[in-house]
């Protein structure tokens, strides 16, 4: 029975692009919880503004009083401090200090490289409700049109997603998870990041004979194939 | 009484550039234990042939038996495992993978922004024996010579630079040190690079008004000054 409610980024044919709820999904999971999900559109702020929330995801953990928790990293603090049974998700005072600089490093190196090489696929697929806030609000950000942006980028910016993520193939010649021999927050925020790009885009951004490619797929089997059963795009 | 040798990378002036040697001299700061240093030019490589190592750092332990450990990460290691008291220096299997994370993170990405940055300084701060052999194997990696790649550098590539940091920056937002509430393994590993272009380079990398400035600070203050003391470029 789920006693957790979560609400997660929702785009067309069902498909669930946020990095940033995958990370909340599979800290659920690694929790061995049960949780039912509310789909938010990018414009359906009302079904997130009880939480005086904008964006997703946010839990409500109705079998602790309800409980409101928003924000991907307060959900992983939540779920180490309420549910204390199996490997933490973010462990001790280092173990919060790695996966904070792995969220950090995630957010603004990994997410940075691929955005430009997603946003036009992204705007595809949002619910066509959506595709005029997406447009506007992302095209503020990038300074051109999403098309344009996108192009540029897959002609360029293919080989710098794929210096970018040196670190972590070197990480991964030593042990089978980024967090360890076990897999762990660190996992689950970059993973949150194959999976959005794994969502909206059906083109290869890494090489075919990329070693990460042996982390992704141990990554999509966790947790009954959870990743892997998601519809990916393409 | 010092029971531990340190071979050193040394450069003109009694400089010690080396970001891979100051993360073993801070290691052996964290744990308290005094040690003598052997000053070993880039092409003296007789001086640490007794190990088979062709780069410094090497430590020998005469406390130990002897033992000769060659390889920044493995005297962090040797010394968690061998010298117990206090804070480790890498922690348990999470706080190994952190400090993995981070040394690859800063290996590839952190010094693959800075080379290029620093490497006609290195060379002009060498002793004069060993230039010929830092200009050759530096030029070949390079593919042109070393003052047109940081003349090029230099114009270009200092705002990619400072957008490497900024994971840096984030976590220091939440923490004083990267590692948490004190400095460990991470932090030094970090501070290495930015101790090897204080050592050789003059200009100023980061913008005068970059918050990490404050965690630098911090580390310099470290263990009476330690990295303050030692003679900066310029």
């Amino acid at each position: 029975m789920a006693t957790i409610t979560l609400y997660d980024l929702d785009v067309s044919g069902g498909r669930r692009p946020s990095p940033f709820c995958w990370r909340a999904k599979f800290a659920l999971a690694h929790k061995r919880l049960a949780w039912n999900e509310v789909a938010v559109g990018f414009t359906e702020k009302d079904k997130i503004a009880f939480a005086q929330a904008r964006t997703v995801p946010v839990m409500v953990d109705h079998g602790h009083g309800g409980r409101v928790v928003k924000d991907s990293w307060d959900i992983a603090e939540h779920l180490d401090e309420t549910y204390t049974d199996g490997p933490a998700l973010l462990g001790g005072e280092r173990g919060k200090a790695f996966a904070r600089f792995v969220a950090a490093w995630t957010n603004v190196t990994l997410h940075g490289a691929l955005f430009p090489l997603l946003v036009a696929d992204i705007h595809a697929a949002v619910h066509p409700a959506d595709q005029a806030y997406f447009r506007e609000s992302r095209e503020k950000r990038l300074g051109t049109s999403l098309e344009e942006a996108q192009t540029a980028a897959r002609e360029q910016r293919i080989p710098a997603l794929r210096a970018t993520v040196e670190p972590l193939r070197q990480q991964l010649r030593m042990q089978p998870f980024i967090s360890g021999a076990a897999p762990a927050y660190p996992d689950y925020t970059v993973m949150g990041a194959f999976m959005w790009a794994r969502t909206v885009c059906a083109l290869p951004l890494l090489a075919g004979d990329d070693p990460l490619h042996d982390w992704i797929g141990r990554m999509l089997d966790l947790f009954d194939g959870m990743g892997r059963a998601h519809k990916a795009a393409g």
